[in-house]
């Protein structure tokens, strides 16, 4: 795989093509690569077979051999099985095709080391001659704009040629080619791109291409794993900086479906947190359901930058604005609630059964009056504290769905800051007033209320994340002394410090005086601990003591641990006894970083004990992170609450560990080549402060 | 409200009438008692509307009062405003007609005391007379084999006469009446039954009702609120005995949507947790969207008695196989995996690249042969261990879908033991093949992976609870001293104690030597507090000291909390210094019981400290429990792994914790007329058992 994305130059002859040849194409029904022709019905540019046996095949010229022709195609289909697929490669890149798409299965996915390595000669001979590859193991391209049906799926051309602005990337053949019946609803899709196992072009160079499409407004992106996850963050910034937006499903989650992934690209998933991590970084909107992705994409599609404001929901039934507050509540957004003003204006509209707040219910009687409805519409849309006007279509009806369809379009015309959303509840999915509002170029119409407000709060936070401010580096790049391995607790902390990281002050001492010196140096009560790289697990050796309260205390203490430390087998190095600050206040936390496969360095915030083993109560950001990506992590916290004063505590000193987090993530960023893993565990978090209390490094080059 | 559901006689003249009256009907269109005659277009039974000034409305005859006609209707439906509703209910109620349906709205919903009255006449009206009344503020009723539609939704006539298996019951109108719809995407629907605001007849009642009609197999069961939960648990009963099933969906959902749901049908909405809890002991189906409703009770519709073993999942598309195993783990779903007999015939027809695993992706090429195809379906099928069988239809093909579900429901015929579930996956919602599946008797339709898997796992866990032993009482009924107003803990303890639960050792001192003699025979270390009816915050008033070590130390805080006892404003009651047991062992528990208004004493089982009451990682039970669903909701809790010997510790006496929450729970049950509320926080749990450390008994009654 090419590091860098391609560029859209690069791609463009492929994936827009003005001449095409199939390669393997018989006159058999069903074979793949005739497939691929009928699929070209529709399409203007120029397309021929290739096959020694014939003269044409399903209408279109046959040559014998790809040379045959006087101009290298732009975009040459290999429908051949896998024994054969590697000569015709090493034709057509020397021909210098504008890319090479490959059908046949069998590659890495079988998981058998020789077709893994016939997958990377595949890559090696795009590479070598600057030819673009997408497959293996893959279901082919659709540019729908062009009626080019690059695939092997049977039918492609009943598909009506219906575009929008919604294109569809998928490391999937068949689930992304689900969207392309996108026209059979009304909806329209420009491109639909299939990965397959990517051992060339991956869904981020496809996705990468989309953005300069000008016709794309936004794109559905499924995958399973990701090999490099520099590229998504690219990704993002490109489509950031163009005003795209990404709706990313990502297949897998948990651990079977990523067992399953692994026999079917032969991809690592990679892990879900990382993965979120780097979405949120890559401002790509993240769906977790395939029946989400069309839905969210159109929304995003259609809707304008968004304002940070609060959607007004507007029934004409009770039940609906329920549902609505429980589906906002659940996304995380808030309902603002109209000012005395407005709910004066609704006030002469709805009845004393319905209500003027937000969910507002204007009742079946202000539904029945088109003038009643539009004030109460105006009442909302008016007003600057709402951005989204969310309605409900309780039942479709020809009549009556489309009247009320014809009057909301018009207000979604008088208010383009603003974003409509139809929610569709008739089960009757594809009833009267759905296609019209699914086709409407600014109301988004979902079929669950669910996703509708996540879909808002996704676009809100948009809203938020553009205000962050970008920040300065916290701290200087330091050199650390990495030596291979666990590094001590006391060589960790020293790399902490060199960060900036606040640590127990403690000291080595090599004899009892030294000890005692030391305590009352740094106050006590102190703990002591053998300092020794060979015992890691020191508290269940019994070399630590902790909570010394005098000198007394103390050479009781330093007797026993030197005397465990005696017993331990086989005879470790002991370099001293740690005299160490005892911290005993605060809130108990957990901060962390290590090296992803996919996404490179990370940093990790939790809280402390049980709270973060058992309970996964742990955010994850790709570091470095800035200050306000590092209270995002600790605001994210289920636990957050007890930083703010639990149980008559004092309040802990958030921002005192916003910069611990932003300062590790340094670390770790300057570091990624040799360190793969730091556990600060616990630091503990008090009103002035927080202290990391114990540290490791692990060091693995 | 009748306390007890009304039997299907009671309310079956009104269900499924032989004659009704329209009270209000007029020529105007729209009109509410002319669309409901409009509504009966194909109804065969007798319909007359009321109304002084028409001979005829819609073509049926008028007359001018109720009484008119020698025999009083089954049915009538009250159209007029609220203003002139109630004589003409008492005019109906003496003529003893079979019910009444009013349609106005203006009542309880209004917030107006007045207004409750208003509709609480209505029900008295009703109840004198022994005639049901449904409404007001209600949309109405369908007996849809009758084509009976008594509602002002217009336009019913419209809806094909297709009536399947499942009903729909609602609190709510419109949400409830876009099932009236299913009919158009070809799935039909026996009865839709709106309770509106319940005055008489509620969600309860009506689902109760069909619950005795053969045809229906499944109810879809939508409310916001339950006034009273003990009906729900007998609705429940009566639902499992005729081996039905009810798909429950609560609207509400958080603070907002129960603010909204006050405002709306004026009844409280109850917490989430007792609904959840009740709802699990009536075996009840839970979901929690709208979308979820329908195609779950189709489910059940369908669906044979569950085994409780697993799902194989078969696959022609790798994705779909990652989908299904991501949606399988989230719902709790294990995917079991075939032997290596099933593996051996899989592998005759997948080839490499595919998986004969569970998910099993046979790949394109076995799709491609009907034989290989059914190959593979039997190979999973005639194995025990798989009871379902999910396929995803990634592909709407007005011949290829087809051809695929003509097999596919012979197989469901072949195999009526096992449930097949297609996982439909084209955006073409409506597409080819859907309604063949949907309308099939033995295969259920799902649009949403998770949904499906969702649906299996209750299936599953439905075989797991009929399987659940009956238990005796842990103990006898025991008189306890309860004078209004918050226990002390001693006083609370007592009464834990006189349920058997195991309570610190303690005794009350009233002078040092008694406290000293105490601690002496309790053992070392003790806690003395100050025993006062009147100090409940002991900690923060300085009069607990913990760990006291031996007599010295015990004369020292036996001072100290006697004079902090004597700093406290106004003067406190002092009973004595109370001596205790030190727990210091054992993992921290909450285990408490209140009584709800809707669902009565409820017991609950969290885990200690911040997790339960930050992470709300508690379980709700209706008392009194049986040890198998003590051991449930145990086993529920998030961090259920702490018990299990954490971080080296030894595992909790899980049984002993087991045994304390059924105890609690009969305490609860036999005093909920006069305790509100029991916290026993913490209670300490080692590996010889349980001890309530602290305890807490509210009597308000």
């Amino acid at each position: 795989m090419k590091r860098d994305l391609y560029t859209s130059r690069e791609l463009g002859r492929m994936l827009a093509p003005r001449s095409i040849a199939v390669v393997g194409a018989s006159e058999t029904a069903g074979n793949f690569g005739r497939r691929s022709i009928e699929n070209l019905r529709d399409y203007a540019g120029t397309v021929h077979a290739v096959n020694p046996k014939y003269e044409s095949i399903a209408g279109r010229p046959c040559v014998e051999r790809l040379s045959q022709r006087e101009q290298a195609p732009d975009c040459v289909v290999i429908a051949v099985p896998r024994e054969r697929v590697e000569p015709i490669a090493e034709e057509a890149a020397a021909l210098g095709v504008g890319g090479i798409i490959i059908y046949a299965s069998g590659y890495a996915e079988t998981g058998l080391a020789a077709r893994a390595a016939e997958q990377e000669r595949l890559a090696a001979i795009g590479r070598a001659a600057g030819v673009p590859i997408i497959g293996p193991n893959c279901i082919g391209i659709i540019n729908h704009g062009l009626r080019c049906g690059l695939t092997f799926m049977p039918h492609y051309p009943d598909v009506p040629a219906i575009t929008g602005h919604t294109a569809i990337v998928s490391q999937s053949g068949a689930m992304g080619y689900i969207f392309v019946q996108s026209p059979m609803r009304g909806v329209g899709f420009t491109h639909y791109l299939a990965s397959g196992n990517s051992c060339d072009v991956d869904v981020c160079d496809l996705a990468s291409y989309l953005v300069d499409v000008p016709e794309v407004k936004s794109i559905g992106f499924l995958f399973e794993g990701l090999r490099d996850g520099a590229r998504l963050l690219r990704l993002g910034e490109r489509a950031r900086a163009a005003g795209k937006n990404i709706i990313a499903y990502k297949m897998t989650a948990g651990e079977a479906s990523k067992r399953a992934a692994l026999s079917h690209t032969g991809s690592l998933a990679g892990t879900d947190e990382a993965y979120r991590a780097a979405a949120r970084k890559a401002g790509l909107v993240i769906v977790d359901d395939m029946e989400t992705v069309l839905e969210t994409a159109l929304f995003f599609a259609k809707a304008p930058p968004p304002s940070g404001k609060g959607p007004a929901v507007l029934v004409g039934s009770g039940g609906a604005g329920v549902i609505a507050a429980a589906k906002a509540e659940a996304s995380g957004l808030t309902l603002p609630q109209p000012s005395e003003r407005v709910q004066a204006l609704l006030a002469r509209e709805v009845p004393d059964f319905g209500s003027t707040a937000n969910p507002c219910d204007v009742t079946a009687q202000v539904l029945n009056s088109m003038e009643s409805f539009a004030r109460c519409m105006s009442a909302f849309l008016d007003e600057p504290d709402f951005d989204a006007l969310v309605f409900p279509v309780a039942y479709a009806h020809p009549e009556l769905t489309l009247a009320r369809y014809r009057q909301v379009t018009e207000f979604a015309k008088r208010y383009p800051g603003k974003m409509l959303c139809a929610s569709w509840f008739p089960v009757w999915l594809e009833g009267p007033g759905s296609r019209e509002y699914e086709t409407d170029e600014r109301i988004a119409l979902f079929r669950s209320t669910a996703h509708c407000m996540h879909a808002l709060a996704e676009w809100h936070e948009r809203a938020r994340r553009a205000a962050w401010p970008a920040a300065p580096r916290a701290t200087a790049r330091a050199a650390l002394q990495l030596a291979p391995g666990t590094m001590t607790e006391r060589d960790s902390k020293a790399a902490l410090a060199a960060y900036g990281i606040r640590v127990t002050r403690e000291a080595l001492a090599s004899d009892f005086a030294a000890a005692a010196s030391a305590a009352a140096q740094i106050g006590y009560p102190v703990a002591v601990k053998i300092e020794s790289p060979d015992i890691p697990h020191k508290t269940e050796a019994g070399v630590v003591r902790l909570g010394i309260r005098d000198a007394d205390e103390l050479r009781r203490a330093y007797d026993e641990i030197v005397a465990a430390a005696g017993r331990v087998e086989p005879k470790p190095r002991v370099a001293g006894v740690l005299v160490c600050e005892m911290v005993s206040r605060g809130v108990e936390i957990v901060v962390g970083a290590k090296v992803d496969p996919q996404f490179g360095p990370l940093v990790t915030v939790g809280m402390g004990g049980v709270l973060v083993e058992l309970l996964k109560d742990v955010q994850v950001g790709l570091a470095p992170v800035t200050p306000t990506e590092a209270r995002d992590m600790i605001d994210r916290l289920k636990a957050r609450k007890l930083l703010d004063g639990y149980r008559g505590a004092p309040p802990a000193h958030v921002e005192a560990l916003v910069d611990m987090v932003v300062r590790l993530s340094e670390l770790i960023a300057d570091h990624a080549d040799r360190i793969s893993e730091i556990d600060v565990n616990p630091v503990l978090l008090g009103p002035d402060g927080g202290v990391a209390v114990d540290a490791l490094i692990v060091v693995d080059r």
